[in-house]
């Protein structure tokens, strides 16, 4: 089987490098990426859509950057309903990493979690793209990207 | 006729394996699924997708579980818009089975109210391919999924 | 002009056989109806689709039961954009009949309420397909369907 | 150049005759059009469409009237999204001209504002159909529809 | 490689003439755009896939003015759904700029705010068009239009 292709979009809004750690996480699975950065989070869906359509992109990492105001929130879930859109129209899974700046107390916990989200999310694609059994033995288990996983719930 | 094929997505977020419920259920009544599982709720709607399209599947059901802030409420939304386009793009049914993990007191309620839920809407797939006849008795009944029926109102 | 081919959709959710009264009001206008019953308003918009493009109805009444709750109303409007997007899709009008659990004081007020807005919509769905200009003439007559009429507004 | 097709829908929800007026105001220019009548504003996009398409118009113009609840609010959100699709499925401009019914203290108020707000609104379709460079010299100058305009930010 | 070609939409409802600051920052590029006005945002959407779809646009830059309501922030989420649609229906960007009213203090500071917004979205879009490596660059550095940047976060 080929090797799978992998996108990354990151945005120039972020006030984080998500882009370079996704890079840095898809070369520890031994694999590189066709990025681009954007403005904002409204220009993510039509990257990732190019991103699939015009470079052949098998499956497409998004790295979205939230304020923390309610404008920001309906731009939050403008990004969510355009990226389900992009999915529908290419039958191509499209990864969506958001992290939202009133997330975490102080701003060196904001960057630990947005670090861990992407690389736990990499982590997502990748097993998507290579390894999907690997997801359904995982089924159930409370899994959380960027902070401790919930895990399953006991009887 | 030839048996409907069922498909079956679950979460690795979710707090309970719910695949492996829908795919007993699905047993006493004689069926198999195809399953696949991915990380969270909005990776659902193009799974389910590529269930119907690429997997031939009938039906879908999708198993979700979501959190208990608003922004996790966003991500059910969105989740419901996706599978409407789903349902929409493919002429099948797409039964949504969904978690809210603030339903219950106690996580042992939450088991039992997921479980009761996982297994009627499974029941309700099977209905829709074999017998959709069967839910028109059951027209304006009250059924509920997961908790008690509330009932036909009474004159 | 052949005769209009109506379909009828509503849920084993509801609490009242609507359904039931939609075939009935139908029946008095000397129409018939293709009827299905779907497990909750989620499972209207792919059915009225189907209904239209696979059973050739010319127009489709859906019949929703809405809980009281955040999350019910949620699923109202993933409802309503589902529907219009069915009518887009198809160029086929969709009527949509929604009973809110909330809007009555009690039960015997609420079927009341649910019967006569079926039956009004009903008699708007017929009057859309058989003789639309009677809507005309009913412009800005502050209409009401299940309640009294609002009225026009006098000068 | 051909004289451009327009089209009026209204509504029998509407407590006001908003057709009869946009009709008054299209004469004044020397336009006719084509009228339809539908029940309420969840009516408006597929009648806006089929104008469009199975009648021919050019543009339409949509009336709504919305209730002052949290529902009537939903339901206008869903009309507002259902005419972007139109305008996006058709490359026509559908100019949707709506009344709040809260919009004004007293009914005398509120019918002077609709009346205004339709004829304005359709001056501003027969321009986009006719002189769309006259928009380009009102550009950024405050236009409002139905009350005072709010002028141009003074330097 | 051919020039790219700007489209440009602002409205006669704002009241800044954004689209005379776009053309503005356009020329300071080298650049020439076909610029149209509407009376509205949700006049923005079908313009801009017009521009894209008619006139050969390779881009289009949208600008808004929303009000300070809760409705015209429905209207804007209208605007920004229907914006990722028009993107999507043709993989073309749509940069959307908007003025909030309610975002500063006094006129004269709103209209500072919205200038620079201007002028640095046309930046972006040019950026998008001939040199889109300079944005990866700019990843992760917290650029904001129209108020200081946030920054990159610090370790």
């Amino acid at each position: 089987m080929a090797k799978p292709k992998f996108g990354v979009v990151d945005t120039t809004f972020s006030r984080i490098n998500l882009g370079d750690i996704a890079l840095d996480e898809l070369r520890k699975f031994g694999f590189r990426a066709i990025r681009i950065t954007v403005p904002g989070i409204k220009d993510l869906p039509v990257s990732a859509k190019k991103l699939i359509e015009e470079e052949g992109c098998d499956i497409v990492i998004t790295l979205g950057w939230v304020g923390g105001t309610q404008k920001d929130l309906l731009s939050y879930l403008v990004l969510s309903v355009g990226l389900v859109m992009v999915q529908l129209m290419t039958n191509r899974h499209v990864i969506d990493v958001t992290v939202h700046e009133d997330e975490a107390e102080s701003d060196k916990e904001l960057m630990k979690l947005a670090e861990n989200r992407v690389r736990e999310h990499v982590e997502n694609a990748v097993k998507l793209m290579t390894y999907p059994k690997q997801l359904i033995r995982e089924a159930g288990t409370g899994q959380r990207q960027g902070s401790e996983d919930a895990g399953p719930l006991m009887r």
